[in-house]
């Protein structure tokens, strides 16, 4: 090929970036971007990745949607315990129930993780997967965020959702690797975010094989979170990724272990959440998403970090329509 | 469409799936495969499946290659105890271990299903995942099969491939769903299927995330047989699927669990070994892939059961060559 053609081609993808990346403002964030899929995808580059090694992986609460003020799948669970609450007088008087009843979330949080789990055993558990399905979609389709007052599903952050198309229009496989429970994701996060069930990864609970159905049991089996994202994407997966997306220290360890793939380049981008008028401002300090060991490594490893209020020029797609 | 085109493009469709269903015989199966994928992927039958729920499911030994006289994985197993052996001489004189090295398939069996994990943990973990994966890669490459004398990824059977290649030209996912171990089939089994690492499921170990690397430990995670079948798919695939194939009773949950599907309609396919000259005949008194309850299932339940002395013109893809 001509070297005119060439530069005429990379031009042009260079323009189609622009274009499918299109709320992302100018910056170090989408350069970094740009710059790196461009350079892994050109087959004449020493940096190219076959296609078949193109595994990205994201973070769900606070990388692709929201988490504050509180992670949306307690939300969910306050909710179950409100419908189910007429079954079961005694929560009126017990907690963690009683403060789930008054959605007090620092009442939960004071019961700590195990009030938080008897939360999550008593909403998530004791039904088909069916079922459990049906629950979830028809929340996510009626729900709403105490404050935004929107559908939970419209505080996704349009610039990530650019992003993940971006990345398959370049032939990257992407997948979800979240902390959140993988059933509370499956059922709308594939049509949401276009990713198949079969790449959305996350925490479990025990289910068995009854009576030609798949029964959920009120026991943890897996927690996708931390040091055991890898874990999750060794299970799930089966690849070393080569790009990671997180927003929290919950992420680190995946971020890492992407860093570590020594085969390829590689990308990590952690979304740093500092606009406090379209979103929350919060890092080292929150209870949510904490990002304090996470920023620091960032800057001294020149992992792109995202600068939320300065690099998006909108947060939430329904901002697009002003 | 006018009615002629229509007739046209049906007649068109039939002899493509004519061509890539080449080693199959004229019979009672491929008609039941072909007039179940026309029915299901033409938008005007009241058959029709979205793209999103075509999810067909796949045993591997057996099913997708040999496994006579015994399973390959126990082969290479015993290869591995062989590569070993010098850093444990006491081996030579202890069971299971001493029969491993003798390649003593009955004096493994007088061990039971404690013995065969001794040598399973032996030889499959304390490695990290990168280190099992070039093994397993270097041993399917060398590797020959001790009375066939070619390497166990010649023993792949032709028409099963053409079936994976029908299927998924007509936009169904196919996932692999094994009781042999995830990370035995991974390396090797998305370039001889055309199946992505993440579509691969079956028994694990644990893991654990360790400076930087998965590292694998000498403990079973999930044995992925049986009633566990339709676990795994719950799992990893987290959607019911319309068509399931199989061999033997080990498969027999996962096919009555997509039967089970009644959104849809279903496909359950077993591959009956009736073949004694160009393979093993064998079923319901096979200590290998029994097949035994689920014959009768199946012929109650009108599933497809494969006649391969019949209806497999071929049975490996080295006949092809003859």
């Amino acid at each position: 090929m001509s070297r005119i053609l060439l530069s005429l081609l990379l031009l042009l993808s260079l323009a189609q970036a622009e274009d499918t990346l299109a709320s992302w403002n100018d910056g170090k964030s989408k350069n970094n971007i740009i710059s790196y899929v461009t350079s892994v995808t050109d087959p004449k580059s020493a940096d190219f990745i076959p296609v078949v090694d193109r595994i990205a992986v994201f973070d769900n609460d606070g990388t692709l949607w929201s988490e504050q003020p509180m992670y949306f799948f307690i939300y969910f669970t306050m909710d179950r315990i409100t419908a189910l609450a007429p079954q079961h007088p005694e929560w009126k008087t017990t907690e963690p129930f009683k403060s789930a009843l008054n959605k007090d979330i620092e009442g939960i949080s004071k019961t700590g993780m195990e009030g938080l789990s008897k939360l999550i055993m008593a909403t998530h558990a004791d039904t088909t997967a069916k079922e459990f399905d049906k629950i979830v979609l028809e929340w996510i389709k009626t729900a709403k965020h105490p404050t935004k007052n929107v559908h939970y599903t419209q505080l996704v952050f349009q610039p990530m959702l650019e992003l993940l198309t971006y990345l398959r229009a370049n032939d990257f496989k992407t997948f979800i690797v979240s902390g959140g429970g993988i059933d509370f994701m499956r059922p709308w996060a594939s049509e949401v975010y276009g990713i198949p069930s079969s790449q959305i990864v996350g925490s479990k609970l025990e289910v068995k094989y009854d009576n030609k159905q798949i029964v959920r049991l009120p026991k943890l089996r897996f927690n996708d979170d931390k040091d055991n994202k890898p874990v999750g994407i060794h299970y799930h997966i089966g690849k070393h990724p080569v790009a990671a997306f997180g927003n929290s220290d919950g992420d680190f360890a995946m971020m890492e272990y992407t860093e570590a793939n020594k085969k390829y380049k590689t990308l990590q981008l952690y979304v740093h959440h500092t606009d406090d008028k379209r979103e929350v401002a919060y890092d080292r300090k929150s209870h949510v998403g904490k990002l304090d060991k996470g920023l620091d490594y960032a800057n001294e490893h020149n992992w792109t970090v995202v600068d939320m209020k300065k690099e998006w020029k909108v947060v939430f797609p329904f901002e697009m329509k002003r």
